[in-house]
């Protein structure tokens, strides 16, 4: 069973798609997020999984940013424990380490600690790919952030441990299909929003869900790109689309909408 | 009248200091975010000028968590329109490029046209510091993404032109300095507000600005870093915090909140 997830072997990405599809899952790791939407869009795999959230560095924006190009689904959401540890070439002397690679949400989650040395920083695409890049380079100046996993696959050395600013450190998953999926009694929603421009939209779009008891575990913005500080929103809500409650507000909310995108149903983990 | 900001001569930021303080600023640049707070802290200069947001990547995440850790104030905003160019050194030839350096935001805000070709992106601190740097190492197959006034400063060639995949394209600045500023009768104000955890409690929230005929024209949500997917609201209104309507949301607020910090009352630009 095929899915796709951006990084290399080793990437927290493919530690999301084992925890959510067990072992029947065969990861195919690619280069973009562009290239994973692309991959389920065209069917070449069933499902994709990309990162959309992390408990200190935020919003992944660029993968809120391909909901919009792209009608896919989310059919179910993960959470992946980041645990960073700094590392080497087997023969990389700790006091040598000049340069840092890694993932720029990882350099940024791991900034007191960096800042206690004088390294210069190098923002890479990807966790695990940056071992396998000073890995491959035979960098004896250089060592990157990953997980303890990235180092035992490339046979790399482990040279610093618990090494992130904030131990409590998680990223949400969302998985991508064609469909979202069937109640399980203990769902979410997404949608995206874009809201009329008049005063009060916002409070009255939220009030269509208080007056129904509908929580929302999440709200973000993000620039429309076509007019300069306007906004779409994404909004994240308790119950599955195919509840009343959710139909009624999904239609209580279109005459505040520009328009409106439900990008999925799923069993809620967060 | 020294200002920082962060990144090297021909930087935005640099134009959005001299777009807001005129002929009389003396901008110095500096290496981070965290450094242009903390001059303005220690008094090392009287004003810094950071990027908050743009209209097509959104907001700048460091920037709003760095006034969760300063006590600072916010004295003004302003907007600068990027127009990205391709600069290479004068001897490059256009077909030799082969990699591309810039900031992470402007590498996004040209996505479409870099797609176009098999380079490969390099991200660097800074959009004038990459002319800088391809300048200083003569690197023949590199570019870099900055302003027109970045290549005339460092003397360097234009290889291409509106690059950009939206020419709508601004940067917002906010002004940091220690006290805020008086009111013109047209101003706005930035609060910082940690929500008790209850259902409905930004609903609640937006209904007391709602009452009191007071405009929204930014909300921002950050994770608090200390419990994941809980979050800090960062709200932008119309009017200044000592008119009474502000007054009175302000303490309506407090049966909503963990803490509201109010980061600033400005002119209103945007």
């Amino acid at each position: 069973m095929k899915v796709t997830y951006q990084g290399e072997t080793g990437a927290y990405s493919e530690m999301a798609v084992y925890k959510f599809f067990g072992n029947k899952a065969e990861p195919v790791p690619c280069k973009d997020f562009h290239d994973v939407f692309e991959s389920v869009k065209t069917g070449a795999v069933l499902n994709g999984v990309i990162p959309i959230e992390n408990s200190i560095e935020g919003s992944v924006n660029q993968n809120y940013d391909l909901f919009l190009n792209y009608d896919l689904k989310v059919c179910g959401e993960v959470a992946v424990k980041l645990a960073h540890v700094l590392i080497a070439n087997p023969q990389t002397i700790f006091e040598d380490i000049k340069t840092i690679h890694s993932h720029p949400q990882a350099l940024g989650q791991c900034r007191n600690y960096l800042e206690k040395h004088t390294w210069a920083l190098h923002p890479e695409y990807d966790t695990a790919g940056s071992v396998k890049m000073i890995k491959e380079k035979q960098l004896s100046n250089a060592a990157a952030i990953a997980s303890e996993k990235a180092a035992d696959l490339y046979n790399m050395k482990i040279v610093a441990r618990d090494i992130a600013d904030n131990p409590s450190n998680y990223t949400r998953f969302l998985v991508l299909s064609h469909n979202d999926a069937d109640p399980t009694g203990d769902d979410k929603t997404s949608i995206i929003f874009s809201a009329k421009h008049a005063p009060g939209t916002l409070y009255n779009v939220l009030g269509e869900f208080a007056s129904r008891n509908i929580n929302l575990t999440r709200i973000e913005s993000r620039p429309t790109k076509t007019t300069p500080w306007q906004y779409n929103f994404y909004i994240d809500f308790e119950g599955h689309k195919t509840e009343k409650r959710c139909i009624e507000t999904m239609q209580a909310l279109e005459k505040y909408a520009v328009f409106i995108k439900i990008i999925g149903s799923y069993s809620r983990v967060i």
